[in-house]
């Protein structure tokens, strides 16, 4: 079963790395570009098969080690 | 116009982060996780109201910029 996680900052967390594309797209031409952030994907190929189990797996993986929740947000998908 | 871009190592280049996550989570007692692939997301706020017109300027940013298309692939979500 594969997981997919995002992970991204929380809204209100200053974003450097998303200011420095945003910057570098402008340099490049790129007009109406008003805002970018920039997150983490993390792919996981489980040997779990029910994906109710799968998911409360990867939602502890991001609590202990995958997501820094006082600044980041996650979200889990499954998929068969 | 929100975009959001995945940018993923292709398959067959090395992912050493993703790596080290599999090791760390594996030394956490998450037993079962075969593999870890660790890319980005880019979540780009678009003055651009036109959906095509939108996902041009942002697989031509993704060339240029967002990704490093030798070891990289690249999908685009648009979003009203």
């Amino acid at each position: 079963m594969k997981a997919r996680v995002h992970v991204t900052l929380k809204s209100g967390v200053l974003d450097p790395q998303g200011e420095a594309v945003r910057h570098a797209l402008g340099a490049l031409g790129f007009d109406g570009v008003n805002g970018v952030r920039q997150g983490k994907v993390i792919e996981l190929d489980l040997d779990e098969t029910d994906a109710a189990r799968a998911e409360t797996a990867v939602r502890a993986m991001c609590d202990k080690l995958l997501a820094n929740t006082v600044i980041e947000d996650y979200d889990v998908e499954i998929a068969g």
